[in-house]
């Protein structure tokens, strides 16, 4: 067969034909798992569907026809069959999981007759006709496209009718009535009575699944979630288990470790009589899994030893779906859980000692980009806290912000700048837009299991689900607590903590993260694999002491502009910008050495043994002038203008691109005292410093090079004024002297300007702007556009633009390389703290990258994966 | 000799080593000519004299020695000799030629015991005490460095004393007195007596020519000339022949045919009775040279014989200097003229149908730089003109602007943006930066040859010389006009016709340049020559028609948005930019649509049977919003907007970097509205004018791609919409869809982008703004402090920086040509009109090169002049 693989012609290894969960229940039928039989049509299949217009492709019903009857064959069920009648699932299967994204129909092969022979086999009529109304519901909405609300109403009005207030109260004339009425349902709305042969059900059904590749919420998690809209889906039909047949039937999910925390030990939840959507879905809040032990003690034995061995055989902790019939144990899903960060750090450590993966596995294991949530602050257990609920602790980390009800107002509010929490009673694939933007997620419902904590793991963001406490009036925009009077009105702040699942009134004060040991050792692990340094970007003692704690091996950027700002040192920066002369502005620069010098003994004492990268004044000059009336009339009293003088001074200074203005090294070549003050700021402190026993090893930057006769004349100018303090103190200090690579220009020169410099670092926000001729700050006219068609695939900001920007690294490192091998080659853009771009990096034989403090743990990883890739 | 060389050791081939005059003196002595035996110290030796700290180099003493030996032999002549004494000229002679920017000595040999000597042997002891006095004043002055005032002021206070007015009323007596007084003020000036040894003054003459190689001004010159310091200057020690001896004695200076019309003929002044320095300075006004005929006829001849040989020989039209002793001619220089850009023209021209060049020589003859001023207008000879004066007619063109009397006063002036004619007696080195930001010059005194006249002619700048009724009074800020009662005031406006001589009251109307048959022959034979195709960067019908006319083949660059500022139209642009929405944009383009196809119908016409590259709309939009508070509120009204609205509109479109912000290919992106009425327009215009007759071939370019994805989503758009035209008109038409190539990241993606493009355009001008991220409007805060500081050689946006933007250009272009090997590649920067650019694009296998009408006969002759050097 070209399209169809049967459960036993599969594994493991075939999930971009298989999809994720055929390929692992194809794996778990040849392992001898208790899966129920049934075949996988390929995701090859789903491409040829969209290519033919969204119709079977050529050969599809032939071998549909034969796989129905095979499936009869081996399970002695047929379809249509009035003593033993065949119903199957469909559900869909991606090759990267994308769960709940698409559809899913359960108990296919329901009608009239089927029903009734499933009556009389199960000898439970009420099952069978809760069966057939489910699947008439459920064909309905995902099949036939007729909105849910159409039969929930119609379940509502026949529950007010009975006076009941529970489906399970219904009984199976009540059930009978309702088939009926949903028969209508679907006659009036599609024109077309119900399908009463399985196999068309089946063939309706299978069109919906491929069809429901392309629905707005699975496109956008794909977008989010960077899965090419090329991988298509695979569908699986396999024959029906019932985990609502009876009390001794039920239905599981499970991971086989904590997925919050990685503690070793099995973690989930369960329901008896019910079937598996009931679970995920979050509408009956499901029991803790351990109480399985309890209720069916074999069947629990069999899940714990299922999970070993699933976790032994995929080397990694898995994520399960199982159902009990009737006592009996059956397995219909398995894949790698999901997890938050810690819990993924935790696993692959504790997985290493157990002797399951290797350290280098241990480090592929990890999302260097979820470190995030590890490093950032979380809440102050110490701070005085209104809480006002608990529920689940369904994703961890601290979330601040404005309540919101939608996940629409979520996004506009967060356009304007807002940070929102989004509150729901329960969530579903619709809010995936409102949730990705949220600080944090609440709802009333649902377990660890459900839409919104899965999702909010996946994300890194914080979670409290399932509080009960929180009655949801999204139409009114408040919600309240049970039995409290306490009302939240939308735009009221919350904090939650999804550690601990705490739903706080207000902002709560928040401490900075530990370092968890595990955490510690797999950095350590990266460390031994990585050959890239990484450094920081950091301004100030504060942001150099958190990096260091962090890893960081010295700092790659220290920006000293970020020094003037200071209220007690604008005010000498603007004397020093309005001066009329040379001696006018080294009077006032005069004023700013010793303040210079101090930042600098400081960072260097953070810093102790480690080398400090310094770069010279590179903002235009105007940056520093006020911009409001009430600022500039502050600062023509101090320079004793008028306000038509201080503005004339301040439009004089104006200009029209100031990103390709009088700035970097240009401001240094027209004002060389400046850089003769930081020159000499920064040496006498390393001096100073090194008399303090402090290890002291500057690195002197200069930025946005062009040419290499700028490098040079301002290199001597700043070599006479090392000589200068070096005669003065009577002493000396190694140093080296370096420049940004910032522009096309310095890459097109490099092997010129490589013979004169120490090191090169890669200033790649300022390269990706002047490549792409995209302002930073006026970008977000366009590029949200560019994204939406397609133009764009990644905010090139983020992640270095490889073919590019990269194309111009590789030939300026090549240029530079050749005059001067042993040229030390760092990147200090942003980039430098994303994953993507380091494996760039490290392909490149860069020697450094510097980063954010916070993103420091992240670099390490990253670093190693990407020298472990290459070496593989 | 390693450092001296006489004038039989030489020749014309050895001008680096000997300067422009040694070379040319010793090529003349070679030849036969009357040569006034000499040598030449090398400018290797001028090298080594910096090199030693401005001392004699190694073994220069020595050679200097034995050479004045070897004069002395030769010319039966003795330094110090009372019978028969040696007197020499010292003077400078660089590489390329800097007329009058470095230091000469006459009569150096001259003291109390030669003078006596002289005044014998010629029995003429005024001419012998006269050479004295003036020897005495040129060394004071030029090697001794004392201020030329105070000879002047002696000079000066003799003639009171006297009672004369006149230098030649002197008598014997009183220039030996005279020569006392000059020797006393040297011996107060310097504290050390004049030097009696001619061996000592030819040292310190030698030293002093050497040093005025580094005198400001000629500094500036060869700044303005592009000479490079580290060429140096030669100095030539010659025998000294008077042309002051009698009134059968006589000097001269003249070119070989007319430098300013090229007419075949001698040109030039004479003196009789004068040296050579009187000619030149302008202090006496000298006579037309053919009245040299019947002054000494046999003299005259023999000049007129030595022209022809001198032409014959260098095969170029020369510029002579010459002497008459007592009747005997003697050569003292030839060099190749400088000429005006018309002159150039006629004599290439001319001496290709004489046999004398070829073509491909002619075409090298050319600076294409100089084309400008024949191309530019000349005064109408129709206009009314209220003529004031008529001088010399030295430098041809029309000039306008303020009157200025100091060369700072010009410097000054231009900076502020004014256009100024600089008025002067006499013109000296020290106006040369005055000279050049002039419009024009003029002069009260001096003929052809003068220093105004020579200078004025190679900047190509309008010059009135000898204008002797003009009275210049530079002290009270005027001039009047001798006789009459005109007085002009600094800042009066003045227009000078320096192809008349006229200066003119006001300003005057002035008239389109017509090309010669000269020009247009060369520039046919630049056309057979060339490979590239020259077409022109045009906005409107009428520069269409005159850069046709200046044979342009086709439009390379039409500019869209030039047609929107128009009064009727920029009201509906507004409208445009304003939408709210799709459809009020679109309703205001409807607008536009029929206003653009006319643009392009009237273009169309003018470029019948020619491409027309046109690009889309490439401004960002708030340039078409008024800034002025005036027009701000105006605005206000058409739109129905408060002004705080109208205010907030145009601050919302404003951008921090618009030169980097939301403009070219993104403003169609989002808007590609805007893309689909313009390609209407386009199309629409090229169907019309078809229908009448006109062969139009369209090619549609898109700026600033950066993404091949970006030309790609237009693309697809364009040819959507032009399939529609041609379905409504049911009819086609070729055309080409090309793309603007001007950010790095362009480059870099070439090879992308040309398998989609039918054409590349290399817009220089961004690009360089993108590599070098320098922005074109805010570099004057610092690019001047780069020329200062030689940090940059040339302004990158004049001329192609080939290290840098080159390298990226060649890259794309490498990269392009692989996958579409026939790509048509053009330029449409300024640089497209920049000779030295244009060789780097003939080099590099450019299809088109793209510039402003009046710049295309420059373009045709560069051009060729690059296939011309590749294919040597």
């Amino acid at each position: 067969m070209n399209h169809i693989y049967f459960f036993d012609e599969g594994g493991a290894d075939q999930k971009s034909l298989l999809g994720g969960k055929g390929a692992n229940l194809a794996e778990m039928t040849r392992l001898g798992f208790p899966v129920p039989y049934g075949f996988t049509i390929s995701t090859k299949t789903c491409l040829d569907f969209f290519d033919a217009n969204s119709k079977f492709p050529e050969g599809l019903d032939k071998e549909l026809n034969s796989a129905i009857d095979k499936l009869e064959q081996k399970m002695g069920k047929k379809f249509s069959c009035e003593e033993n009648p065949l119903l199957v699932s469909v559900r869909s299967g991606a090759v990267i999981s994308m769960p709940g994204m698409m559809d899913t129909v359960l108990n296919l092969g329901l009608n009239d007759k089927t029903a009734e022979a499933l009556s009389k086999k199960t000898q439970n009529p009420r099952f069978a006709y809760d069966a057939y109304r489910r699947f008439l519901q459920m064909f309905g909405d995902v099949v036939l496209d007729i909105s849910h609300g159409k039969f929930e109403e119609t379940l509502v009005e026949k529950k007010q009718e009975k006076g009941i207030s529970e489906d399970t109260e219904l009984n199976v004339d009540d059930l009978k009535d309702l088939v009926e009425k949903y028969k209508i349902i679907i006659k009036t709305e599609t024109g077309e009575a119900f399908p009463e042969d399985p196999r068309d059900q089946l063939i309706k059904a299978i069109t919906a699944v491929f069809a429901s590749w392309h629905n707005p919420r699975a496109i956008k998690y794909r977008e989010i979630h960077d899965i090419p809209d090329s991988f298509g889906t695979a569908v699986n039909v396999q024959s029906m288990v019932f985990g609502n047949l009876s009390e001794t039937s039920g239905t599981g999910v499970c991971f086989t470790r904590d997925p919050s925390t990685g503690e070793n030990g099995i973690y989930g939840d369960f329901l008896m009589n019910a079937q598996g959507e009931d679970v995920v879905a979050g509408i009956r809040t499901p029991r803790e899994i351990t109480e399985l032990k309890e209720e069916m003690p074999e069947v629990f034995n069999q899940l714990m030893d299922t999970c070993k061995k699933l976790e032994n055989h995929y080397k990694d902790m898995q994520d399960i779906e199982f159902t009990i019939e009737e006592g009996n144990f059956f397995m219909l899903q398995t894949r790698s859980g999901k997890r938050t960060a810690s819990s993924s750090v935790k696993i692959a450590v504790e997985m290493v000692n157990e002797g399951l993966i290797t350290k280098e596995e241990a480090i592929m294991r990890i999302d260097p980009k979820s470190l995030d949530q590890l490093l950032h602050p979380s809440l102050d257990p110490k701070a005085d806290k209104n809480v006002i609920a608990i529920g689940i602790p369904a994703s961890p980390g601290a979330a601040c912000g404005k309540v919101v009800f939608h996940a629409n107002t979520a996004e506009e509010w967060v356009k304007k700048g807002e940070k929102v929490i989004l509150v729901r009673h329960e969530t579903s694939p619709e809010d995936i837009n409102g949730m990705h933007v949220s600080e944090g997620i609440l709802t009333a419902c649902g377990g660890k299991a459900s839409h919104a904590a899965v999702v909010a793991r996946g994300m890194g963001t914080p979670c409290v689900a399932g509080a009960t406490e929180v009655i949801v009036n999204p139409k009114v925009g408040k919600f309240t607590i049970k039995d409290k009077d306490i009302v939240i009105n939308e735009g009221d702040i919350i904090t939650l903590h999804g550690s601990t699942g705490e739903v706080i009134l207000g902002q709560c004060a928040t401490i900075d993260a530990q370092i968890s040991d595990e955490l510690n050792q797999i950095l350590t692990w990266a460390d031994e694999a990585r050959g890239m340094k990484i450094r920081t970007n950091a301004d100030t003692p504060k942001d150099a002491k958190k990096a260091r704690e962090f890893g960081a091996e010295g700092i790659g950027l220290c920006r000293t502009e970020h020094m003037f700002f200071d209220d007690d040192r604008i005010g000498i920066m603007r004397e020093m910008i309005l001066a009329e002369n040379k001696q006018e502005r080294e009077a006032a620069l005069e004023k700013l050495l010793p303040l210079q010098r101090i930042d600098f003994e400081d960072i260097f004492k953070e810093m102790d043994g480690l080398p400090v990268t310094i770069r010279f004044l590179d903002p235009p000059l105007h940056e520093f002038l006020p911009e409001k009336d009430k600022d500039i009339a502050q600062f023509a009293e101090t320079f004793d203008l008028t306000i038509e003088q201080a503005k004339d001074r301040i439009k004089n200074l104006h200009e029209v691109n100031p990103m390709l203005g009088h700035r970097g090294c240009r401001l240094l070549v027209t004002y060389p005292e400046i850089l003769k003050m930081q020159t000499r700021a920064i040496i006498e402190a390393a001096l100073n410093a090194r008399e303090n026993g402090i290890d002291v090893i500057p690195e002197i930057m200069i930025p946005l090079i062009g040419k290499k006769e700028e490098f040079v004349y301002l290199k001597k100018i700043l070599i006479t004024t090392i000589e200068e303090v070096f005669k003065e103190k009577n002493t000396t200090i190694e140093y080296l002297v370096g420049t940004m690579i910032e522009l096309p220009r310095a890459c097109m020169m490099a092997h010129r300007i490589a013979k004169e410099a120490d090191f090169f670092s890669f200033g790649t926000n300022d390269l990706t702007q002047m490549t792409f001729g995209f302002s930073r700050d006026d970008v977000a006219k366009f590029l949200p556009e560019y994204m939406n068609k397609k133009i764009m695939e990644k905010d090139p900001f983020e992640t270095l633009d490889q073919d590019g920007v990269g194309e111009l690294i590789k030939i300026a490192i090549e240029k530079a390389r050749s005059v001067n091998p042993n040229l030390k080659i760092s990147v200090c853009g942003e980039h430098g703290g994303d994953p993507a771009s380091i494996e760039f990096f490290n392909a490149n034989t860069f020697n450094v990258a510097s980063c954010s403090p916070f993103r420091v743990p992240l670099a390490r990883i990253a670093a190693a994966q990407a020298k472990i890739k290459v070496s593989k």
